[in-house]
């Protein structure tokens, strides 16, 4: 297949979904600016590359919470994959493997967790929505922990439901949930999650643990006084609360308060390898992407997230090249400038 | 009823008023920049939110002069609302009530003052426009004490009428609310009103005194060395002087002039629950709403009002949650970023 | 008559002139993006009103040049005023001093300079294009002393002709003065101009001279050094090199560079009585205004420019009581702020 | 002929190319954002004239690496001219010979080198892609070299090609270029080009080099510290990695960067006399112009590109002399100011 790029891309997905699915995956909270916010962030730094470097071996690896990857772009945990294709998250697993970066799995995946991390060899996290019930909660815990999850992201920006206009999730949904068969756990947001509880999943757990949804530097510096694994500077793809401060303008922030000792990643608005390069540039260590991942599923299946990836690591590798860096871990801060 | 969002309500508002009066309520001063820059400045500052706060318990109660409210929302003053709807001033006093918050009643009310205060038990503001004959001031501030209005709000920013291109307030709109059975006081503006005037008032009555129309931070200082209560951010939504700098932008100054002793209020533009949040943060004790009330009016009467009111309740617990801020009374300035 | 406002104006103007003759009144050097930008940059003061000061008497008198007027909006040297009315400067002296301001005539005038000046008895202002023949110089000089104008504005930003991409002055447009009966002079830039020949034309007219078109501070720093009257801050109407500095942009390091003995004076994108406050506020003495005179004059001749310059009139004295400004001499600076 | 100007001289261009032809010109990388960046940032430099100068003789004349030219807008290296026209390079040159300026050929020249040299007397730049066989770099170097190339311009942003979307060079571009009688080089980019090959290429071919594709100042440095001859500001037309600084917002720290022994050129957006004088005013000692020529080019053949450039020398010369600058060696760097 050959995946059409930017906005051609979401366009030939949305003829492959229903209309209430296209509404869930592209829509946002309130009026939606944070949407069009978080693409257009990245623009605001301008590239400067470095001249007349040997540019003939550019390595796109690099570790994370220790594990080697060759692409630091992850798979942002999004639900209900089956929406967008039958394969659903064994698909994109399948692809995240093939490009040898981690599959972030969510909490509601549309296929049993097992299945899933049996698809793969690869290093899979899961991404944690707790529960008010700690049992559930912990159930979610004990079984990233024995299935083999490698780490744990927990989402920190979903204290209660996103702010949407517009009815995200209603019956049509469910129904057509229902239909594809999929695995249909209840998300029932935890108002009450606290420092505490995070220090008690990771105890529990037993794996490192990353905090999903991070916009504030007091938040990354108290995960760095907590001993936290990483955090992940996210507004939930702009459906949480509209207007926030977009990932890309955070990010520097939030790196310099997060320290030597968290692993800071960024999602929000990533869609070519030059913004990948941007973000290891402002302290980065990956970023991860979610709608892109969407679309290109809902297009071609597993061969269609594998041309992504396989894009994206070609655009990074280019722009690394272009702008003189050879390494994904040692990106220069002085090649993006604020616009 | 289920009240359409954003400017969907503007045009369901229009249909059920006449043209007149829709160019009455919808007009600004000049050529009307100051409307959209007052709903556009709010978003020129950035939420950022703190994480793993527990907000499983979220409080909109705030103390406006002491008296304590449900919501951080006030109904701003604007005359004539029997042009919206009949039940007019007395539909929209029974919604604030009813949603814990102060309604301002305009100078201007359509309907008697005592009709509008007898409608409800809540504490009622009521905006005074001074006239140049002292007698009628008098007549008005004594009418505020002795009905068991809890304070005055005395509108500063309009000596003199708005600079209106258009003829705002033409024969058409004296017939239509002849019609109407409106009361029709006549609104002189007070081109000497001054400092002095305001101690006075606030002798005469025994109220507390709030200046509404103030963007410069030097009259909020003047405010707090003559004991006043409160100043009002506001541009009159946009109504007086085209061009000025927007509240949302004029709000900071102001806050750090008026000191702890004078409580701060802001209107213009603010549409969402994320807006209020963003005025808490940014030092404002509450914020009032002019159009958007009107418009809720306009298609469902007291229904309409009470819609509103509680949407944008919702909204800022939601927005309040998302942004780790538990307390109306306690929101951090640092989860507001200047984009 | 009434004339339309802002854009509205332009349009029935166009209406009256000869196609040749709008292109020539609306057109600018370049890709003509100074016109545009000289109407936007008035909007990026904010106007920051004071409140609570007694307006019931606003005086917009003021003096230019040690001469009180009434109002400072002055009438900028437009060329050829017979191309939008027949009654061309006369008509335009005639409503200059009814407002009881100034008419800088061009020397471009179309009518005989001695039959403009008797048109009324007010202070008239001769705006000089200095010729490479120091004959032809000193015969207008002369003429400004003998007919009794009172100072000359000497145009210091046209050492050569605008940079027009299209033909601004062709065949046609001389046809067309011909056919009018306009006076002819011709203006041959003069590129070797410089302070010497300023101080030249000081020195024999015995007349205040000010410079018109100065952006840069330094100049306004070597005209008070020089003992020179004033400078116009000006960039021609956008009309010689498009992408200069905006002058309401400009003004503030004018006024500060020009010191107290030189007075500033602006043209460039002033519309509306708002923009004349912002200009006083950043410390013009005054503003010229010219494209809306010669709209006000194709649409209604004399009677036309006088609607217009009591509009204008109206705004400033609207703006200055809804800003808290008493006095056109002393507006206060902090009433405007940097959007 | 006439050309036309702007956005129309594309569009006539338009009419006489292929459609790849077109779109190889006037494509860019990625979603080509830097292409109307490149032109916008100039025009974020507004220009501040300085008055009273006598500017009856300006001087457009300037040194490149010691050689006088009369234009300080030199030809940039462009691909395959016969695609434009059949006299291909040969018409540039001759144009950019009788204009006085210096013909920055493109190693990937349709007609051969001594051809294009042979057709004036004029000094002529050689743009040098190196190859990663150093043999054909060399055999390009000795042509320069021997052919007498007065310098050599190394072209350092395109270690790897340009990050284009669509298809820059497909099968049918091959196809029109041998239909055109077009000498083909292989273009082999080479990957690890270093500053000891710089070191090299200069020395073999003890002719001055200039780096082309410098927007990092840390590189200017670098080629002072190695005694190069100068560096061209480019992001390569947006051609190598979108959304890099454009190059007039890079220029003014590239200038302080290369310090008084390093040359800087800038190429990129240059569409005016003006911005040329801008370029200047930030330390410039030329420009190059690319696209612009293709378009004259294509229009009108040799005598289209003189007409541009004749154009160009007169919008500088009128651009110069409203801004007060007499000499395009000593433009004063306080006429830029930053909109």
């Amino acid at each position: 297949v050959t995946l059409p790029h930017g906005d051609a891309l979401e366009a030939a997905a949305r003829e492959k979904v229903s209309p209430s699915t296209y509404a869930f995956y592209s829509g946002g909270s309130g009026p939606g600016r944070s949407i069009a916010d978080n693409v257009d962030a990245w623009s605001r730094w301008y590239l400067r590359p470095r001249a007349l470097v040997d540019v003939s071996k550019i390595s796109t690896k690099t570790t994370v919470l220790g594990a080697e990857i060759d692409l630091p772009v992850l798979i942002a945990p999004c639900g209900f994959n089956v929406l967008a294709h039958p394969d659903a998250e064994v698909a994109v697993a399948r692809a995240a493997a093939a490009a040898g970066t981690i599959h972030v799995l969510s909490t509601a995946s549309s296929i049993e967790y097992d299945e899933v991390i049996k698809a793969t060899d690869s290093p899979t996290w899961l991404q944690l929505y707790t529960d008010p019930d700690h049992g559930v909660t912990d159930a979610r815990v004990d079984a990233a922990r024995d299935l083999g999850f490698t780490a744990i992201a927990v989402t920190v920006d979903s204290p209660i439901a996103g702010m949407r206009d517009w009815d995200s999730f209603g019956a049509d949904m469910l129904a057509e949930l229902q239909r594809l068969g999929s695995r249909m756990p209840s998300v029932n947001f935890e108002a009450t999650l606290d420092w505490d509880e995070i220090d008690r999943i990771a105890a529990r757990s037993g794996l490192p643990v990353l905090l999903k949804g991070v916009l504030h530097p007091a938040d990354a510096a108290e995960a760095a006084r907590r001993g936290l694994a990483g955090v992940i500077v996210s507004n939930h793809g702009g459906r949480q609360v509209d207007g926030t401060l977009p990932p890309a303008l955070a990010l520097p922030d939030v790196v310099e308060a997060a320290g030597d000792d968290v692993e800071v990643y960024v999602d929000g608005g990533v869609r070519r390898g030059e913004d990948v390069l941007r973000a290891l540039a402002l302290g980065a260590r990956a970023v991860l992407i979610g709608r892109p991942y969407l679309w290109a599923l809902a297009v071609a299946g597993e061969a269609g997230v594998t041309e992504l990836l396989g894009r994206m690591r070609l655009e990074l590798e280019q722009a690394m090249a272009l702008a003189g860096q050879t390494d994904a871990t040692d990106v220069a801060g002085d090649i993006v400038v604020r616009a």
